[in-house]
C-alpha cells in the first residue's frame, strides 16, 4: 500500500532531537528523508548512550526510515553538491543555531534562488528573529524560560522539569506541521517558503489554560501537583501494590465510586454532596478515600472500576507502558532489525491513517550508508565522479 | 497576504481541548473552521473558569479564528443538514469517545459514502481500535498510563503530572499532522481517509529516550529531577532573588563559567577536571557552585552569562513569560478584541511561515454566532428554509 508522503524528498541536516523528530514523522509517513551528516562524526546523537553493539539506542529511535549520506559542507565542492541536491528536493530541514547556514553561504535566501519550490524549515532554540535569536538553547533552558516548569511539580514544591524533552519534541512537531502547511500552499501556488519554529515559542504554545488563567484572572499559576484543580476526586491514590489515577467527574460517577469502594455512607455526608463541596473539602475527603483504596491491588481496582465505568488508570513505569495491552494493540512499540545492533524496540507511529498507514520500514542508517547510492540514483553521478569526490574527502 | 490553508473547509465537532487544539492550528494557518456545537450548551469548555463578562478565557484561547454554528445532531433534520455540510467540506474533526458518531448514524463509513474526498479525523483517549478503545480518558489518566508521570518529578520523589495537559495537546498536534498528511495524499489521489489519533499513543510517542533506555539497557527510568543525567553542571541554581538554569556543556564552557562566578580554583581541582568527573562528583561540586550563584540577582547573572556565552535561562513564572522580550518579539502573546469579553490576551502562533504567516484574525465565536450566515452562504439555504429549521429547534 502506498504511503501518504511517498514522493516527498526531504534533505535533512538536523541533529540530536527537535529536527530529527520532525523528519522522523515525515519519514514514518512515507517521505524519502536523506539525512546529511558530517563525515566521520555524524549526528552528535550517535554518541549518546546507551549503545547496542556500538549503535546508540537514542539515535536509532529517532532516525529509522531515513537514509544517511555524509557530506562536508565546509568545502567548495561540498557546497556545490549540496546546491545540486537542493534543486532536486522538496524540503530542507535544519536545527542549527540561527546564522549557521548563512555563514556557510547556504542561507534560505541563497537556496531559494536555486529552487523556488523549496520549503526551508528551521527549528531552533529561540527562532530566527528577536533579541535572543543567536543564543544557544537546550531543552532544560526553554522548559525553564517557557513557564512549563513553573506549573509542574508538587503543590507548594519546587518547579519541575518535564521528564521527557518536550521543549525539543513539541518544536519538532510544530516544524512538521509547518512543513506540511507550506506544502499545501505550494500545491496551489508552486512556491516554497521558510518555516521558522522556536523551542521557546513552542513552550508558550503548550501552556494551555495557564496563560488564560493569568491574563484573564491575574492569577500566577504555580505547580499544581497531581490533582485536578476543580474536580474531586480526580487524583492518584496508593493501592496495595502501586498507584491508581481516578477521575470522578460528576455526581453519578461519585455515587458509583462510593459503592465500588464500599463507602456508601459518604453519599449522605453533606461535606461531599456536590463536586464543589468535594473540592472545597478535599483535605477531609482524601483520607476517607485513601484508606479503602489501599486495601486492593491496582489490577483489582482497575477491573472493578472498568466494569462500573469509572475513569481510571495506573501510573505506569516505562516497563509497564511497553507491555500495556492497548499500547501493544495499537503497535506503539515496534521491533526493527538493525544490521549491527540486531533487533531493537522503538516507539511506534501515533498517527493512524486508514488508507495509507505509516510504517517503520527500516532501521536507522549507519553513518554514510547511502552516500554512494544517493550520489548515483538521486544526483546521477558517474562512478568516476563519485570516486573523484571521495578522493577529495567531500564525503 | 493569503494564508496557507485558505480554502480548506473544516467541520469541527470537537470539544474541550485535544480536538479544539488541532482545529485551532488549522484555523490559525488560514483554514475555514466551522465549529458545530449543541444548541444551548455548546462546547463544555464554555463553562470552564475563569470567565470575563461571562465568556470563558479557556474557551476563548482555543477557539479564536473559528466560526460557531449550532446544530442538534440527534434530530433527523439535523442529521440531514449535517450530511449536506459533509458534502461541502474537506475535513471533519471530532474528539468524541469512539462509537459516538456510529451511534448517531454518522460514522466514517457513512460519511465517506457522502464524500469520498472527506478527511475524517478522530482524536480520542485510547484510539478507535484495541481493548481500551471505548473507555473514557482524561489528560491525567493518559499521563499516568503513558509513562510520562513516572519520569517526571524530583529524584527519589513521587511521579508527577506535567502541569499543562500535554496528553490532550500532543494528541491535538498529531491529529493536525495526520490531517495535513491525508491532505497531501488527497492532492495526488483525490481520496480522503480516516485519521485516528489517541492520547495514550501520543504519550508513548513523546517518551523520547526513556523507551530507548529501557528497551536497550533494561533500565527502568524514574523521575530525573531538574538536572541533566550525564552533563554537569546542567541544572538550576538559586540566585539572590530567584532561580537560574545553567547549562555548561563542555570544558571550554566550564572554564568560562568558573571565571564568571570567580571560582577559578575549581579548574585545578582534579575532582572536576572532566565532564565525566563533574557528573560523578556532582554532590561535592554543587554546593561549591551554589554559594557564589546566591550572591547576585538572576538578571545580573543572565547579563554576565549571556555576555560570555554560557547557555542559561531563568525559571519564569507565567507572568514573566508573557513579558519576556523574546516572547514579545515573536508575537507569542497576542491581543484580540472579543465582542463581549473585550480585549483579551491569547497565546500566539508558534509556526512562523515567511510567505503566508498565520494570524489571529478574530476572537472566539459566541455560541451559534455564525449559524445563519453558514446556512445561507455555505449551504445556500433560503430565508424560508432557515426559519423553518429554527422553528423545528434544529439549531
Amino acid at each position: 500500500m502506498a504511503q501518504a508522503l511517498e514522493g516527498l524528498h526531504v534533505l535533512d541536516l538536523t541533529r540530536v532531537l527537535a529536527g530529527p523528530y520532525a523528519t522522523m514523522i515525515l519519514a514514518d509517513l512515507g517521505a524519502d528523508v536523506i539525512k546529511l551528516e558530517m563525515p566521520i562524526s555524524g549526528d552528535d546523537a550517535r554518541a549518546f548512550p546507551p549503545h547496542i553493539n556500538g549503535e546508540s539506542a537514542y539515535f536509532m529511535s529517532l532516525n529509522r526510515n531515513k537514509r544517511s549520506m555524509t557530506l562536508n559542507l565546509k568545502t567548495t565542492k561540498g557546497k556545490e553538491l549540496f546546491k545540486d541536491m537542493i534543486r532536486r528536493v522538496d524540503v530542507i530541514v535544519e536545527n542549527f543555531r540561527p546564522g549557521t547556514m548563512e555563514r556557510l553561504g547556504l542561507g534560505y535566501d541563497v537556496l531559494c534562488e536555486e529552487n523556488s519550490r523549496l520549503i526551508y524549515a528551521a527549528a531552533s532554540g529561540f527562532g530566527h528573529t528577536g533579541p535572543y535569536s543567536r543564543r544557544p538553547a537546550y531543552d532544560a533552558i526553554v522548559q525553564a524560560m517557557g513557564g512549563i516548569m513553573s506549573i509542574t511539580g508538587q503543590v507548594g514544591g519546587t518547579p519541575t522539569r518535564v521528564g521527557s524533552s518536550i521543549g525539543d519534541i513539541t518544536a519538532g512537531m510544530f516544524t512538521t506541521i509547518g512543513i506540511l502547511t507550506a506544502l499545501a500552499h505550494r500545491e496551489k501556488t508552486g512556491l516554497g517558503q521558510k518555516v521558522d519554529v522556536s523551542m521557546l515559542d513552542s513552550q508558550v504554545a503548550i501552556l494551555e489554560n495557564a496563560i488564560a488563567r493569568y491574563t484573564a484572572a491575574g492569577e500566577i499559576p504555580t505547580p499544581i501537583g497531581n490533582r485536578h484543580p476543580s474536580i474531586t476526586p480526580f487524583e492518584p491514590f496508593d493501592t496495595k501494590d502501586g498507584q491508581l489515577m481516578v477521575a470522578v467527574g460528576n455526581n453519578v460517577l461519585w455515587s458509583t465510586f462510593c459503592s465500588a469502594i464500599a463507602r456508601e455512607e459518604l453519599l449522605d455526608d453533606p461535606r461531599f454532596e456536590t463536586n464543589a463541596l468535594r473540592t472545597a473539602n478535599q483535605s477531609e475527603l482524601r483520607p476517607l478515600l485513601a484508606e479503602p483504596l489501599l486495601q486492593k491491588r491496582t489490577a483489582e481496582w482497575r477491573e472493578l472500576f472498568d466494569t462500573v465505568g469509572i475513569p481510571n488508570g495506573p501510573i505506569n513505569s516505562v516497563d509497564e507502558v511497553v507491555v500495556d495491552p492497548q499500547v501493544v494493540a495499537r503497535e506503539m512499540i515496534v521491533e526493527v532489525d538493525h544490521p549491527v545492533a540486531g533487533k531493537t524496540s522503538l516507539p511506534g507511529i501515533p498517527i493512524k491513517l486508514s488508507a495509507t498507514p505509516g510504517a517503520v520500514r527500516q532501521s536507522a542508517p549507519l553513518l554514510g550508508q547511502h552516500t554512494v547510492e544517493i550520489l548515483r540514483d538521486v544526483l546521477g553521478y558517474s562512478p568516476q565522479q563519485i570516486a573523484d569526490l571521495e578522493q577529495h574527502g567531500i564525503f
